[in-house]
């Protein structure tokens, strides 16, 4: 991982090299810890210091809540780091809800004797992914725990956004018929993960696709697509999201092998690994279940968003009441998708 | 730690003894711990499951929104456990803000190996403690870390609540003449703590004041008290909440410790383990400041209130723009109240 993205640490830290347990102490140190490296990231971001809670302006329709905790190893990867991944992460639960993502809460779980260094980037890192996604951070936490009872730092970020007033995307309004379409091709975040864990270096450089997704979805939005059912491709891969999609509309949902986007890149380190793409994790992927005559279009405004070219229409809602995905394969025999039975391959959240 | 306050686990749990790397990979056995465990246990409490986020009616208002991590070790103490602090700790931080606490989301960073009858355990008590409180779990999140990396459990939560429309309770509001009230007497949750870490027994048990505040908060605010400023008691104890609160307004703070209010118990535990309770973290116990012609119905009013009743009037916001906080010793003599430079003792949270 490289230093370059970021701007250098300021002074003070320097001057405490590791995270003590002093730093989640309550005291005078973890005051320093948040003023140094958490106020001076996010100040513009919103997030208050000095207080308990942010108290936040009345939104302008439902809300969304999500959450979700980011325990990802290595902290850094080609594509990203945890800092990212718990901006984007978030940002992307909400935008499946088709809520515009406001505000984020983040809490800090460090390990104790952790490089001070390697916050900061986190820290300006979820600056940078906020910024961009135009989301605020406006309240946290930082718990320091023992060495060996951690494991460098995890991530918890939960969000709140609002919603139009109309608008309904959940798996019940999926209907027989609709297009099943994926906004790129598949299996990167995984694959760079397990690049970096194993040691190998693929030529080119296999990157996370990880990124936030909510304007795109705004873009389908905006332009009256009538979205049925979002879910973003993350842990368990575009497998399970199909076969949870199946399950919870019992309808059946039918994809083609040959137009699912996978990149040579990734095709050829899965087969190095051993790993099957559709179950890779992404975290800059979703699908999204639109009524037939509304496919084309959305394949269209979606080619148009940087990192989403490759994306496709890759099956259908077929009128079997099976609660089941299915996948035609290369040779055209169809086979019904199973959920993974126990560990993700590779493990990489 | 005993089981008697819990529900005994459903069957399907003990087929699972113990949490797998696997329970946390997004695929079969992930969403059965789901069902099995979280949705059983906050189904009535609005968790949806398998949805990426919750979908909340409007706030009748202004929002607050707050989030905290919870490693307390050991996850069960007398008095409370990590779930009930969880729920408790971050509802309290709405109603610092003077919210009333609407929905919660919580993170899950399980350690490989984790007993699963303790899991259900803690997602009962936080179902007890979040109906007790009124607020409903609405979103979560479960990840599993390798053994070794992390230590049992770990919850965040984060939690939005709506405040009525006039309500500003903040450190700039702290006036000149304000009163200082603690909702009861001090120390006992890191004292109830740190008991249990050192195989001490205290006769009677020490137990924590673990308890959600909202609804005390809520009393004081129906009666028309014109609260200035709320904070609550936890990592740094009372002392650090005093520094904090003179540093952000630039005021005095005055207290008188012959008023403070301590149990005999914790006096005396504290004593021989070399603590001072004004440091040791509370669970249920926050600091109002409040214009001096309230402060009698405002301890009038906590008094009546269950585990308040040692509620107090502690001292008093003097004219001296110092932004310092002093204490007032048995002999006369004033101190400065100085944050802990370094680590929390006892380390609680």
């Amino acid at each position: 991982m490289s230093d370059e993205n970021f701007p250098a640490c300021p002074l003070p830290i320097s001057e405490y090299p590791r995270i003590l347990l002093a730093h989640g102490g309550g005291g005078r140190l973890m005051h320093r810890l948040i003023d140094d490296i958490f106020v001076v990231s996010f100040a513009d971001l919103a997030l208050e210091s000095g207080h308990d809670g942010a108290i936040l302006d009345r939104p302008d329709g439902r809300i969304a809540m999500t959450t979700d905790s980011y325990v990802v190893d290595p902290l850094f990867f080609p594509g990203g780091d945890i800092g990212s991944l718990a901006v984007c992460g978030t940002v992307n639960d909400l935008a499946m809800c088709g809520a515009r993502p406001l505000y984020l809460s983040v809490g800090f779980i460090i390990e104790e004797g952790f490089e001070t260094a390697l916050l900061w980037n986190i820290a300006q890192s979820m600056r940078q992914t906020a910024r961009a996604a135009g989301v605020y951070i406006v309240t946290g936490d930082t718990k320091v725990v023992d060495r060996g009872r951690g494991h460098g730092v995890f991530i918890n970020t939960a969000g709140v956004g609002v919603l139009e007033q109309d608008i309904h995307i959940a798996p019940e309004r999926i209907r027989v018929g609709d297009r099943i379409i994926v906004n790129g091709d598949i299996g990167r975040h995984g694959t760079a993960i397990m690049a970096v864990r194993e040691g190998l270096s693929f030529e080119p450089e296999i990157k996370s696709d990880c990124a936030a997704l909510h304007k795109a979805i705004e873009s389908l939005l905006a332009a009256g697509v009538e979205v049925h059912c979002l879910r973003d491709l993350t842990r368990g891969g575009l497998a399970t999201t199909l076969v949870e999609l199946a399950e919870t509309s019992g309808l059946g949902l039918s994809v083609n092998e040959s137009v699912v986007p996978v990149c040579d890149g990734v095709s050829g380190a899965c087969e190095l690994l051993g790993f099957d793409p559709m179950y890779v994790a992404n975290e800059g992927r979703f699908a999204a279940i639109v009524p037939e005559g509304e496919a084309d279009r959305v394949v269209e405004i979606l080619r148009t968003i940087h990192g989403m070219t490759e994306c496709a229409d890759i099956g259908d809602v077929i009128s079997s009441r099976s609660g089941r995905a299915t996948i035609r394969g290369m040779l055209g025999v169809e086979r019904v998708i199973q959920m993974l039975s126990g560990e993700q391959l590779p493990r990489i959240c």
